[in-house]
């Protein structure tokens, strides 16, 4: 298996004596860090108008951890399409790609949160379409060494060469998000990546990856257990009471960007937060990895609320058992970690 | 007296055996030293669908550099905002202020090349009106700890926040270019710091700096010499052929991106070419650059065609003799390399 970190940095707008910036560096020199414990990516959020601080300008705090770290994939999850000029982000992320000498996984989406397409003033409802066009101009831009025009719907552009080239070729890693078996289905027919999100229980996981799996193999291609990234919220916890107080803590959290988001089947219980939770001592957290493992998943994103700290415990007493060979529950190191 | 940097790194399209990072890596690196040896300020421009790899994501590169150094004042000239998306720029530049401790000096301009507007299918017609209208929602961006709205010609914002803020406050320091008495007069009135070009000669930057600073004083302001920033081509040349080669290749190099703008005064004569030049022996450079100095400029932008050889030589036979104090002809030090 593999690690890489799920989250956002925070910068809260706030009085002259707040110190905005405190939150940015802690997150950077956490990345530094969660590099030399053995993650292997870190993927950032990209949000706007949240008044608490999520990360923005996902690519430019991104470039400053590339120039602070040498082999950690950094990855965004997800950028908002429809939000972008297609070329401008383009340049952005091939320009990342070059810097960090071929490190970019970009993970690209259609956006959910309502909020956030109100204050861009544009129509959610465009969100498909707009999404579809600024990944072929984005395509083009990347692929393209002989000038391309673009007469699209939301964008125009008139004989260019997009500067620079990436270093992954044709173009950086992409990565999606999915959430459907449609969308599934097309994450599949554009050979990228799949990120699974952080409230998916096992079972829907368990399904989504065999559809994937059978999806790319049905065109003809290999299916790498590493071109899916599940993300979880994982907790290293040491009682039954820190144990609830973490849960009651997500479940805040889940309710907040809730009410930026309009999710249809969201699921505001108990029940559902334990599912898309890995919470517990270092043995619980090694049997529900397994689990995981269980159904396919090789590739784990963990969002940590309690932060370095958590990175630490996982990398020290988790990541061990897990990073050796295809099937760690045949590892020594981990059998002896079972309850 | 102090020193800047301005200028591109390149990182051309090429085949696969082309390692287009290359350009990227030692800019970097440049930069790196370039603080050790006393550079204050590094300013990169922005261009687009050049074909010969100039810098189109300014921000981004400027990240890295920002990673990499602790006291670079970390500049644009200039971000052209008619191409930009008025929230997005503000949460970048301010993005990089936080991370960099407040080191931005955003150069803000309208753009020239009619190319790129072309590439952009953005009539130039338009860029005044752009400029204005992304400048005054970037600075609400900035300033606003309360939601607002814009209603504008180009874009629209709905009841947003934007986050994070800057370091720098009300926000990150502003520098524009000026080529007229009216848009000298325009840099004064906002209140910005003033970029003068590197083709002006010294008799244009002599009236500019005096008609900028009577501007500033008749606003009841101090002038600060510092608040002026000249670029300059710069080559330390060790012969008259050296002189000849760097001369032309300018020359060349002036064409070139003529071709690309539509400057209706641009004259493509040695005399022009030598004027706004600084090239020569340490001799000649420190004699030069005393006119400079002599003409009000205490703040010189080097453009080095010969990279850090040039800021290296610069920076040792040159730069010690007018860093110290507010008049350095009056140094010993400098007293004993004139002629």
């Amino acid at each position: 298996m593999q690690f890489g970190m799920f989250g956002s940095a925070q910068a809260r707008r706030g009085g002259p004596s707040d110190d905005s910036g405190a939150g940015f560096r802690d997150f950077v020199e956490r990345n530094v860090e969660a590099e030399a414990l053995g993650y292997h990516s870190t993927f950032l959020v990209e949000h706007h108008f949240t008044g608490f601080g999520q990360v923005s300008a996902t690519l430019n705090l991104l470039t400053w951890i590339g120039a602070r770290t040498t082999t950690l994939r950094l990855g965004t999850a997800v950028l908002v399409l429809p939000w972008h000029n297609p070329v401008l982000l383009a340049e952005q992320i091939a320009t990342l790609d070059l810097l960090s000498e071929g490190r970019v996984d970009a993970g690209i989406g259609k956006g959910y949160r309502l909020r956030e397409f109100d204050g861009f003033a544009i129509s959610i409802e465009e969100a498909d379409a707009r999404f579809q066009e600024c990944l072929e101009v984005m395509t083009k831009a990347w692929t393209s060494d002989a000038p391309w025009s673009h007469q699209g719907t939301y964008w125009k552009f008139d004989d260019v060469v997009v500067e620079p080239p990436s270093v992954q070729q044709p173009h950086p890693q992409l990565w999606m998000g999915a959430g459907s078996p449609a969308s599934i289905k097309q994450v599949a027919a554009l050979g990228f990546n799949m990120l699974l999100g952080q409230f998916d229980s096992f079972d829907k996981i368990n399904e989504e990856i065999a559809l994937f799996k059978s999806e790319v193999e049905s065109r003809g291609r290999t299916f790498d257990p590493m071109s899916v990234a599940v993300a979880r919220s994982v907790n290293i916890l040491d009682s039954e009471s820190e144990y609830e107080q973490a849960l009651e803590t997500r479940m805040a959290g889940r309710r907040r960007t809730q009410q930026l988001a309009r999710r249809p089947n969201f699921q505001d219980t108990r029940e559902a937060a334990e599912l898309g939770t890995i919470y517990g001592s270092p043995d619980d957290v090694s049997a529900k990895l397994q689990d995981l493992r269980d159904i396919g998943v090789e590739y784990v994103l963990l969002n940590c609320p309690a932060g370095i700290t958590t990175l630490r415990r996982f990398a020290k007493d988790v990541m061990p058992a897990f990073i050796s060979g295809p099937k760690a529950a045949a590892s020594p190191a981990h059998d002896a970690q079972l309850p």
